[in-house]
């Protein structure tokens, strides 16, 4: 993917904050950062969609991101931390290379999303669920 | 954890819609959800932050929660996915038993926050992502 911008950030033909890389991941600040200290933690590995991150890959992004939250807590004395993923246009994702966002937060920080609570109506939760069960489970069968 | 409502529900004391289930995670749909579908990923372990569960534990609530936000788009037409944890009450935890929240999403959904982008003054950036490399490295040396 030469065209990608996080290729790019990874080969260090762009240049970037860095904060951890090993083999399989890259960590680096998000040059917008909704609070500062707001890093991204990326694959190595040109992947579009969270859904083609082979499992080791993603624990170790999953771990890095959580250890990159607590050093943030740590030194800059942030209440808590975001993990965040957006997967597709509609869902917020604008680099096309898949990045967990770590977003430290505080109590009064200003940082709100109306987070509402819809309902279901009788039965709707059981069949919503029977149905995603039987793809889940068949798309994970044997892996 | 006997109180834990989270642990309750995997053993089976506490009703659920459940979608999937192995040796380490179990995953169920949301009984408030941002959009029909939503979903939570958790350990079977009881963990309370991220920064405890095992890469490997991660590794897969990172891939169920993807392959749950798929079946979202195939089954009910969803345009994307957004995987979401609060680590900490600052950042929105409300029950303490980590949990990977997998929110399925449309162009036109109606769900938003505000995604603000600050700035960095000059040389912050650098000195920050200097000061977590320190800390992260040094946590992460040697695991």
């Amino acid at each position: 993917m030469a065209e990608c911008i996080f290729c790019k950030i990874i080969k260090g033909d762009i240049p970037s904050a860095k904060v951890y890389e090993d083999d399989l991941v890259y960590a680096f600040l998000d040059i917008s950062p909704i609070n500062h200290g707001h890093a991204l933690v990326i694959p190595k590995e040109h992947h579009e969609s969270s859904a083609t991150v082979p499992e080791e890959t993603a624990g170790r992004m999953f771990r890095v991101a959580s250890r990159v939250g607590v050093a943030l807590k740590r030194k800059y004395d942030w209440d808590a931390f975001n993990l965040h993923l957006a997967d597709g246009t509609a869902a917020g994702q604008v680099v096309n290379h898949v990045h967990l966002h770590v977003v430290p937060r505080g109590v009064e920080d200003g940082f709100r999303w109306n987070w509402r609570q819809l309902k279901y109506e009788d039965g709707q939760m059981a069949e919503i669920a029977g149905e995603l069960a039987a793809r889940v489970n068949a798309d994970l069968a044997g892996k």
